[in-house]
């Protein structure tokens, strides 16, 4: 097991169990923004005891504590992307693939508007469209 | 009935039905970002045959023409929004509210990120923390 994965939990003040390091990997291991079920299908084979609840359990601890981005970009489908640094995303509404959208942080933390007097805690930035692959295959 | 309302739906190319018009009537009308049952709860009454899934199904049409936003900024609940240009929104993480956050469109488009080829239809700005009125009760 990578000690990055535990080292990130620690830093999130998160004890690390076999279950949420294993979770932890796997969001670290894959950028595809998987959903509950993705990372369960992915895990249930190599930890018979897990059950879809426990990594629903687990990816909401990690949200709260900063360690992992819940993005609710898709509406049918909810997401989990263990890059926390602000980024922003683009759901292509033919395929459903959620991409990573580079984002320089002094750009989103100049432009963020006036948010009058509440604390930001998350920004999320979601654009939504026909991505270049699908494009492509109309052609 | 407004006339408003029914050239806004005729500008999006739908056909003004009697719940077309009642439901894009209420959100023009109350800007609460309101979810599917709220607004059924709201109209139930003077529209005796109108069904939650017929308001589901008028939102995704208005949706899907344009007319209306559909923002999955609190993962719980998918809201409805008729002010279609671009802004911001801030959730509140304890009392739930979703608020506008205004944003000049200059602004928004000065500072789109490439995109990376993708054709861009929706921007969504979501910003999520505690909001000020809650703030304040804390104090």
């Amino acid at each position: 097991m990578d000690t990055k994965v535990i080292k990130t939990l620690v830093e999130h003040n998160i004890r690390p169990s076999v279950q949420r390091i294993s979770i932890m990997d796997y969001l670290m291991g894959h950028h595809t923004h998987p959903t509950v079920d993705e990372i369960y299908t992915a895990l249930a084979p190599s930890i018979p005891t897990l059950s879809r609840t426990t990594v629903y359990n687990t990816l909401k601890l990690l949200t709260e504590h900063g360690a992992v981005l819940t993005l609710t970009i898709d509406e049918k489908n909810t997401c989990y992307d263990a890059q926390t640094e602000p980024h922003a995303h683009f759901l292509c509404k033919r395929c459903g693939k959620v991409y990573d959208v580079m984002y320089d942080n002094e750009t989103m933390e100049e432009h963020a508007p006036d948010i009058g007097g509440h604390d930001v805690q998350e920004v999320h930035y979601y654009y939504k469209g026909i991505c270049k692959q699908c494009k492509e295959s109309d052609k």
